[in-house]
């Protein structure tokens, strides 16, 4: 191997603007936790939608893991293994490491779809006729979801234990609802997330992608 | 422990009429691929919704998973702990065991999303008058999925070497197209899901399920 850090790949400039909310923040943030370097390699949308690269990803997202010439990516399986590689992100028990990843598994699949429901929605129909109509029923299919969510987190610091690999993805899909007007409504949401904002493995991770987002607006 | 056989949860009546597209399909299957018999509790929509069933699981979703004391939720982090405590779902080599897992978040990350908002769509909003002008998008967005999907399956019988948890996460996904007019431009992922379909411990958890919706017919 020519190289012997992990790989990822990231938007060369970022739809986000650099608040971290691209899924690379995930494997950044993980990779940060366990103490791991990596490199990096960019790409425009174009090229993520072109040939080679959709051979590393054969939807055209990014991130991207590769190590040699073992290649994986979805965000959620690629902090799986990193939280699998090292220690810090799963617990080693056996039940209490499958509860860590039911909640990420929930972070992705109960919480993040309707997040990123109205996250597109915002973008693309914000024009359109009907945005007005349809505007409160998305934003009630996450109230729905948040209220549950406050019940279950209750007064504890993280979601089972210590901070892992659950709360990790959790707080990512989480964090893309701000500015939106719905996180005000949840104070104890908004301490979580300000919890693990104050990682310093998630401060290390938010800094790298802004530097990237940066350096784009130079060229 | 009064009861040896783990314990599933499931609708009472479900909304699918028996066609197998609940998430609770996915675990029966997975019991039913390494061989372990399980008991199952049944409830209604209304009983999903208060305490004492939100108390297993937070968001009122089914399905669960007991055994003793301790509950899991999550039909991906269901299928990933029965994966984990049998053999046959998933590889013990590191690196295909990791791209099951891959294709496990990928079923349900980036596929389910789109494939869902388009199932919701098609129940919530049939009669609103942007019914028609809405759901070309969001066809589109499947097919986008659909086509890459193509491509990464070429002519293999399963995603990776051997039928394995991700494509048994994928296939229920792709299966809740069926009937939407949009599987019929994909033969290649007709027969993906023809051989899924094929499988002994599919249609055992199948007829599990269907008995289920036959029986609340009844009452």
């Amino acid at each position: 191997m020519k190289n012997s850090l992990p790989t990822i790949t990231a938007f060369k400039n970022s739809p986000d603007r650099g608040r971290g909310l691209a899924r690379d923040m995930r494997v950044r943030w993980a990779l940060e936790e366990v103490g791991q370097a990596y490199d990096v390699k960019l790409f425009t949308f174009e090229e993520l939608k072109q040939t080679p690269y959709k051979n590393l990803q054969p939807f055209g997202q990014i991130p991207s893991y590769q190590e040699g010439d073992f290649i994986l990516f979805e965000s959620g399986a690629i902090v799986q293994y990193i939280a699998e590689k090292h220690s810090g992100l799963l617990p080693t028990e056996t039940k209490a490491r499958a509860r860590a990843i039911m909640w990420m598994f929930s972070a992705l699949n109960t919480m993040e779809p309707p997040v990123f429901e109205l996250s597109l929605f915002l973008i693309v129909e914000k024009e359109k006729p009907w945005f007005k109509d349809r505007l409160p029923m998305l934003e009630e299919r996450i109230h729905v979801r948040m209220k549950d969510f406050v019940a279950s987190l209750g007064d504890k610091d993280w979601l089972d234990g210590e901070f892992n690999a659950g709360d990790l993805l959790m707080v990512t899909v989480l964090r893309r609802l701000e500015g939106k007007g719905i996180l005000e409504r949840y104070p104890t949401i908004q301490a979580y997330i300000s919890r693990a904002e104050a990682r310093p493995a998630y401060q290390r991770a938010f800094a790298a992608q802004l530097a990237v987002y940066q350096e784009s607006l130079k060229t």
